[in-house]
């Protein structure tokens, strides 16, 4: 069996965990999402696709979720000594070391794709894990409106004219903590990329095409802009995994994120975000059950189970509910 | 009073700090060596002009006169683990911030004058530090012979055809000791190299220039053969301090330098490999008195006194020899 999974961070990755284990044979094409990826103290750090890298290679830091277990913080104090910025961007030693190995292998010249299969063959993943693209995509933040004030970007010089200012993703989301209301999410770059080598063949040969928990709009929604994606999506059974439980994200801001996109935070409004023309399967939590009734997932087949991923065996449990429901999706089925 | 310094690694960087206590109102500017740079994972390592700093700042580790105190190694033994190479040179956590934001200001279009002074904006050398060249210059060494064969890397691929091998000088001073012998030792790239803003400058308003225990060959030998700084240097009152004691360098592997340039390692020699037309003072340990009434150092006024840099006293006692030697030599002195 085949199985392609569309991949943002930390919610991500524990699925996968799951995933892994509800069906030990299945070939498991990871397509993570890139628009997170940040240029820091020059070096190319790649936070999902990492987040991925080390919770299925055994190095993540179970607690935090993302960022290698044990870690300690020398090269990142340093670099405060020598003044260099941001100060808001927390990378560990051992981390830093990835970060710098990748880097050597780019500037070298090899694609992001063939650089993450480097550094995977150090974590042997169990999956095969893929950029969604080899070029550059950075998802940018447009900030309006009087948060932008009380951020204090509107000193910083990053606000244009207007009372505009635009961010990267992760400046609005680590250094802001998404407190500032974005008006806008801008995948920079995502319409010139092409799908990495691999991309587009996993998702044609897969089985089934799942979306886990991730974020809607920064993670799946970049990933399905990068152009090509969404259609050879859209042509397979897939089943989406709500991110949202009882109307709030069960990790992260992605509240943050569909507001800046004017969909309401639930499980419903998600799914109905997506659609029937990408989705033909959408996993609630038992407290969304009622998202099966919405008129606006017409199309759609809603199951519902208990989606808190608190430990690897619940985890496997949901992952082998979005493959049970894929199956009955599946064209052909009885 | 204007002192300026020609400047390797460990025997300098000691020197100097001695150098300051000597003479506590000097204005010293040091012209670090560049031909032991290199590039590793992707970061550009600066080990001389390091070393001045660390040591001048109070980062160093004592010990091992090299690198920074109270070291932690993750980040190289995370490297190992993705299969990067050299594994032979060893670089701290807290170190490896330090090529990290040079590299990241080097991308970013600084010359390695600009970066240095960066860097010293932390380490507050209370020298003035300046790279010889703000070009990339790399000390190399031919390999041949018997020795080539035992060390393993004739059949690394890097021995050519005819029993020859080019190695960067890090890779026969650490990864071999220098245990196999030098057939050449070539300072690539330094005739096309510049001097770095301000070096030529420095020399030329210097009331003296002193030549701390040094490598001769690999050391002050690259720095001079950076078009232009020779012939300032030559114009100028010049002391040199041997860094031979007893027929043998006090640190390091000077005499498999020496050899390969066919200077015999003594004080004496190296003194005369400088010549007359270069230094005008030669300070030699106690022990190599009788360099004085060698006929090879006519032409340079030869002072004994004890060499061993034991503690500071000692190595400032030093500097204070050698600056008194240059005011005798002074034009103008009765």
């Amino acid at each position: 069996m085949r199985i392609t999974v569309l991949a943002g961070g930390v919610g991500a990755a524990r699925f996968l965990r799951g995933l892994k284990q509800a069906a030990p044979d299945a070939e498991i094409t990871v397509i993570g999402n890139t628009g997170d990826d940040i240029t820091l103290f020059g070096l190319r750090v790649c936070p999902d696709l990492d987040t991925v890298m080390y919770t299925l290679g055994g190095g993540i830091d179970e607690e935090q979720g993302w960022g290698r277990a044990g870690e300690t913080h020398h090269v990142r104090a340093e670099l405060a000594a020598y003044g260099a910025s941001p100060d808001w961007f927390t990378l560990g030693d051992k981390d830093f070391a990835t970060h710098i190995r990748r880097s050597q292998l780019l500037a070298a010249g090899q694609p992001l794709s063939a650089v993450t299969e480097a550094l995977c063959q150090r974590w042997r993943p169990g999956v095969r894990l893929l950029p969604m693209s080899d070029d550059p995509v950075e998802t940018h933040v447009v900030l309006a409106g009087p948060g932008l004030a009380d951020s204090g970007l509107a000193d910083s010089g990053l606000a244009g004219s207007g009372g505009r200012a635009v961010v990267h993703f992760q400046e609005w989301w680590v250094r802001l903590h998404a407190e500032v209301p974005a008006a806008e999410i801008i995948a920079s770059g995502a319409a010139d990329a092409e799908p990495a080598p691999g991309v587009l063949d996993a998702i044609g040969a897969a089985d089934v095409v799942l979306f886990p928990p991730s974020n809607p709009v920064v993670s799946i929604g970049t990933i399905l802009a990068v152009p090509g994606i969404r259609a050879a999506v859209a042509a397979k059974t897939v089943v989406g995994v709500s991110p949202i439980i009882g109307g709030a994200p069960v990790r992260g801001m992605a509240d943050a994120c569909l507001t800046a996109i004017g969909v309401a935070t639930s499980a419903a409004a998600v799914g109905a975000h997506y659609g029937p023309g990408l989705i033909d399967g959408w996993l609630v939590d038992d407290q969304d059950k009622a998202a099966a009734d919405d008129p606006d997932l017409a199309g759609i087949e809603v199951r519902a189970h208990p989606l808190y991923m608190r430990d690897l065996p619940a985890t496997t449990a949901i992952a082998r509910a979005a493959l049970d429901l894929a199956a009955e999706l599946a064209p052909g089925h009885p």
